[in-house]
């Protein structure tokens, strides 16, 4: 089942593409470093020009919800099912992305936060994350944890996202 | 209670003011996003201008102090109060932004990260730290989740600012 | 023990070096300071030109690894030892850095996500990272966090730096 999903993911990478990382952005790999082994993110990006683009820690809550949240939300959106929120928080992330006129190729580091991890959730995430970043053969730096608790007890997971966008 | 803490952050909001989002910023809003849902921060902000500004995470402890933390300052400043904590460690951040000539209407993004959380802190941190921008009509990108624990087993909040100063 | 390690690193700090913190940046510091408080970080750092380099998260994982995670590879690197498993992820990102044509002195910010936290850790940590920058004298901005677990339940520590290359 992971396996699939990886090589799903790997099948996805594979797929001629015309579209890869934004223009403002540069990859950044050690000399001769081995590339048999399979990473879904890059070790580090470099900002080349563009404007920068912040953006709030997002949830599988509407992008826009109440404050102090409704009960009623939390119960339909944070349904106890990590990859769900995830692809959840992510169609939020992206719409906002599109709001500000950057697209997924320009993300240059997600911070994926989780609750209640269980073995594999590290890679479970990762891989319903990036296969938003797949299509542009783009790989944001990352950095993937568990936390104690995020806006309610039922919330597993909050992606914030740092982006260029043109200038 | 909570409703009135809210209450007074609107009405704050609401009182003409001559001044809002630094220059440097523009708040980024979906298009034709729900205007009647109470959003304490921005779901994103692309920075236009300006010189970004890193800050170190701010606590309750007076931003300078000594390292190893001294007992009796942990015991002094690091009381079981998680608002007064945010109120100090925000004092402490709103000394280093003006030492940086930055004002708070220049914050892009503010990480905060609580320890021990009870239900509603999410709300109530989150609340006073608005206090502080409400007056610059100014809603940073936030992310606020509770972590295992921070410096001290002691401190209940530490707050990680990043902001854009002029040229 | 403790002390003979901030011995060490004041000691570091006070050995005559032509280098410093990096032309790019600016370190922040409030007017009239006590400059007798031992502090291991810098409460703001400016950056005045340059171009932004974000690393993904590093851990004692060599920097490109398997993922999903080698069993064998976890029992390898991430030993019950977190000034070990700091030391290994700070050579990681030195090495990123390196390919990256940037120093340590370039470094802006540092977040250190550690894990079963035991009292003194976050000075225990806080010496090794430091120790990388000393020889610059330089002092990034810095956060420093016990968060619930990172990728493996082995894993002590995750560190997450930003840095500014020359143009």
């Amino acid at each position: 089942m992971k396996k699939a999903i990886f090589l799903a993911a790997l099948m996805l990478a594979a797929t001629p593409a015309l579209a890869q990382s934004g223009d403002n952005l540069e990859i950044i790999h050690h000399p001769n470093y081995d590339k048999s082994v399979f990473m879904p993110f890059s070790p580090a990006i470099k900002v080349k020009s563009g404007k920068m683009l912040w953006l709030a820690g997002g949830t599988a809550l509407p992008v826009y919800h109440d404050h102090p949240h409704k009960r009623e939300q939390v119960l339909q959106y944070l349904s106890n099912d990590l990859e769900a929120q995830v692809r959840r928080t992510m169609d939020g992330i992206m719409e906002t992305l599109k709001a500000a006129g950057a697209s997924p190729k320009d993300v240059v580091h997600v911070f994926i936060f989780r609750t209640r991890p269980r073995i594999g959730d590290i890679g479970r995430s990762s891989a319903v994350v990036n296969s938003y970043f797949a299509p542009y053969k783009h790989k944001p730096a990352t950095t993937n944890m568990a936390v104690l608790e995020l806006g309610e007890p039922e919330q597993l997971v909050e992606i914030q996202v740092v982006a260029m966008v043109d200038n």
